[in-house]
């Protein structure tokens, strides 16, 4: 399949960005360290992580990005014969969901007989959600009820149980916090709701009736300004909470 | 010899995670310093520079990887003439082996006139075990009874004599410490057994009739997958108990 100039270059264009964002994002949480009350520094160094292990994953599907395709004679993009390597993605969510899983359940200021536990079904229900979905990413299709289709569903069925969780506990932790920290928590929890469930509506892409470039470029787009907020954006978010919560206790 | 499109795609992938793997344990080690004692630093120290030294090993061995296998017309991995370098796994255990056996003996605080020459004989022992091994590695066998069996069992008497040492100061470490103290010794020595043990069960793959393709996956898996364990998941345990015995100790 072909891609036009604007197909190839926003795809390419956007990998740049979020190494850019990602990058930055990793500096902002290191050098706001001493920012926040000691207690609240181990959250800016998971986010730190989750920003580091984007910022090297989006150098790697960039370079695959741009292996995969060669200019033709007529302006546009072409299969270069080396295949676009969509396994990054994966082995960066494997990584990273558990990362922001352990963030929020800091944030959470739960007891560790609770957050121990919580943390070990969150984390085994993460890794399945990776691991079913990842086969069917490998396949186009053209309907739901395709092989695609049912990989999908399969990985939404540990994705809902987490959310279930976590909405759950999130509410919990909600209540009896001051007004400020109260807002900063509904923010969070609609953050999460709106990014985390963007990469399953994302990957509904070529179910839309898309063709091949358009889908494959909706889902790099869709893929990549999930990514964005679903790790920088979140960190800014839990450096906020870290911060007020500072200032409250002196 | 010819790889499928998954099996080269495995290795390739494994070794991808491997390397955002040690590159984020690394930062976690460096902004990890301030939450343990001073006295403890030197361990994340240690930790930070065997992940560091693996990291560009990893890097090295995926490029070698990808220069060794180019896709073939239907869809294949072929070799492309270039061999693969299986030395940079040696390289790299011949550095940081030593290295952890260092932070090992640091994390049982023995006396200064019993950890000195404890090192210098697990040293020896360690670089005699890696040089035996690796005539081996380059030998493909069908059975134990092998030109490869016999190196590894000649490098198998100084991992016998290492994993003896060590076991036998361990169990005199967790004497008279703190319970949970206690139960952190008891992992890392379960850890370090099932670790370390995994590399000459990886070694004797090709024993266990896989054809080459198989025995070549199984060998890359297997060693990266110890290796993540060895290095990064040992530096996250040593980073806890480091932390525990701050809290601790005030
Ligand atoms: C439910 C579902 C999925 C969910 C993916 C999610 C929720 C990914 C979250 C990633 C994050 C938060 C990364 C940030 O670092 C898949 C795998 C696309 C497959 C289709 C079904
Ligand atoms: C016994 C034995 C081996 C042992 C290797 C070991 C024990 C390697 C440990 C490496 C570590 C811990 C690296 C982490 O940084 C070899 C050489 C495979 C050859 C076959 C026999």
């Amino acid at each position: 399949s072909s891609l036009t100039f604007g197909e190839y270059s926003l795809v390419y264009n956007m990998l740049s960005f979020t190494i850019a964002s990602m990058l930055a994002a990793g500096l902002f949480f290191i050098l706001a360290q001493h920012r926040v009350a000691p207690k609240y520094r181990i959250s800016l160094i998971v986010s730190t992580l989750v920003v580091g292990i984007a910022a090297y994953h989006y150098f790697r599907i960039t370079g695959s990005w741009a292996d995969a395709f060669m200019i033709s004679e007529t302006g546009n993009y072409v299969a270069s014969g080396k295949p676009f390597n969509d396994a990054y993605r994966y082995v960066d969510w494997l990584l990273t969901v558990p990362l922001l899983l352990v963030e929020l359940v800091l944030v959470l200021n739960l007891s560790r007989e609770k957050s121990g536990p919580m943390l070990t079904k969150l984390v085994i229900a993460a890794t399945l959600m990776i691991g079913l979905g990842y086969p069917g990413e490998l396949l186009g299709a053209e309907s739901m009820f395709s092989e695609r289709g049912l990989w999908g569903f399969l990985s939404t069925i540990p994705f809902i149980y987490i959310l279930w969780i976590l909405f759950g506990e999130l509410g919990k932790a909600m209540e009896g916090q001051p007004e400020r920290v109260r807002v900063l928590f509904r923010n969070i929890r609609l953050l999460l709701i709106f990014t985390w469930g963007f990469y399953p509506i994302v990957y509904m892409a070529p179910f839309f009736g898309l063709t091949g470039s358009e889908s494959i470029v909706a889902i790099q787009v869709g893929y990549t300004i999930a990514d964005v907020l679903a790790k920088a954006g979140y960190g800014v978010m839990i450096y906020a909470i870290a911060r007020e919560k500072s200032i409250n206790e002196g």
